[in-house]
């Protein structure tokens, strides 16, 4: 084939090449600034395409962060799965990179998913016989889910993604559309960072219709973004290692619409975000992929 | 920049080359036997995708068919937006169409919005005093509706096309998510091959949430797919026309469930969409862009 071989996981060796890849701009800049990173003026995408490279070199670590720049007609960030997959795909080839980050906001939720609050609502009604049974076992998920629960400016460790707005209900079709896939384990990194860690689901809209809710359930996901799942799948094609930082803006399951909630804290969580990044940046020089 | 420049629309002269992207294997396959195409043993895609092209010449005319493929784990054909925007883009790459077609099957709408229903519904209850003003109203509008209704084997040539699972409840960013554009204008392929003309909907799911539901009414549609939108707005990126063909394979708001119709009408109606793609190919040779 004429075009790029691109890169697949390497045995050994330090880690060369870094691929940050984020959709909006204000997530992107205080990396960029705190980094001391160029702006490529003509970076190696095909004419056309918004996408932004900035580049330099940390530790001898070549970084490259890709910002999915803004539509040409709206001025909008190019957030979503299309956008994500397209970056992924075009950076993988031009930057046959070690290591793909994906890091945005998200949503992140507390758990207090419709399951506990349907049991706490039977342990009401049915008092006092069997309230005290369904209360244990109510308020033991309940421990539980919130101990995994998220809060605002919570910077997440992504496990496993999915897709919870790709409904095929057709036998392995449905598979197909989850799209689940294990991020790159990187325990290692895990510990030394203390993040929390779980599981990211990805769709192509800000706000949660029902069947996105119960998606999003099935998922066994604590934070929710619009681009995750899709990089994922990119990678995968390349068997390109893929971790995924995710910064709580707003709780889904919360009081607040999504859409103000988000827009109130996203600077604020942005810092939190791009702190993550910078000491997964600092840890990453010199190591191994079998070190991370 | 290192890579490739991307097609864009040329200002004359016959058109040279077609790219038609398909999704599935079974609306590819008649396609590929009648025109003859061979498989490209080494196409010029990179390692790791799964993307499979059949080519040839067809009176002067350079064919491009890519099909999708299958995944690699699941055995399905890649389905859905992500792998229509990589295919796109990485085609418009690879093969500097002079014109996209994207050709499959779609879900339509008879349409018997619930607006209809809701308007039928109030006469009824509202007999006698009002019911004459209402039913000539709902009657008008169920006219209309069904004169541009969708039924089984129908084929489309898509007008518009949007997405209608892309929810970004804040301002601009709506916009951004419904991602409305017009497909490359053909009034005399139109008007020479006689097929309904309609606006198409896309999105990741085969099913409809009343959220899809909702947005699809918005966007006016008529045929509901799911990779029309996203194969457009990489095509504009490069200001590449498209164009779209799209056959009912299921009734959506009709009685059936989608997922059984599909399954049930999918080889019958890939023959009346072969049938269109031929006569679209049979039209094209010898035209410049300004003659469709």
């Amino acid at each position: 084939a004429a075009a790029d071989q691109a890169g697949s996981i390497k045995a050994s060796g330090p880690l060369s090449t870094v691929v940050i890849l984020i959709a909006m701009q204000t997530e992107a800049l205080p990396l960029v600034s705190k980094f001391q990173l160029s702006e490529d003026a003509d970076p190696p995408f095909p004419k056309g395409v918004p996408w932004v490279r900035y580049y330099g070199i940390y530790e001898g670590l070549h970084i490259n962060i890709i910002w999915f720049g803004k539509d040409s007609v709206l001025g909008v960030d190019n957030v979503g799965t299309v956008s994500a997959s397209l970056v992924t795909y075009a950076s993988i080839l031009a930057f046959k990179p070690d290591l793909i980050i994906n890091a945005g906001t998200a949503g992140g939720f507390k758990v207090k998913s419709r399951i506990i609050i349907e049991l706490e609502e039977q342990a009401e009604a049915r008092k006092p016989e069997s309230a005290s049974t369904l209360s244990v076992f109510s308020l033991g998920k309940q421990a539980t889910c919130y101990a995994k629960g998220a809060s605002i400016a919570d910077v997440y460790l992504v496990s496993d993604v999915a897709f919870h707005d790709r409904r095929i209900p057709i036998p392995v079709f449905d598979q197909y559309g989850v799209g689940a896939r294990k991020a790159f384990s990187t325990p290692n990194l895990s510990r030394e960072l203390n993040l929390k860690v779980g599981k990211l689901s990805t769709g192509d809209s800000l706000d949660m219709s029902p069947h996105d809710e119960a998606a999003i359930m099935t998922n066994n996901a604590v934070v929710k973004d619009m681009e995750g799942a899709a990089v994922a799948y990119v990678a995968d094609l390349f068997t390109v290692p893929a971790i995924f930082l995710k910064a709580v803006t707003d709780v889904v399951d919360g009081d607040k619409p999504t859409a103000e909630e988000f827009l109130e804290n996203l600077v604020a969580v942005t810092a939190a975000l791009d702190q993550a990044v910078s000491k997964v940046l600092g840890f990453l020089p010199g190591k191994c992929l079998s070190d991370l």
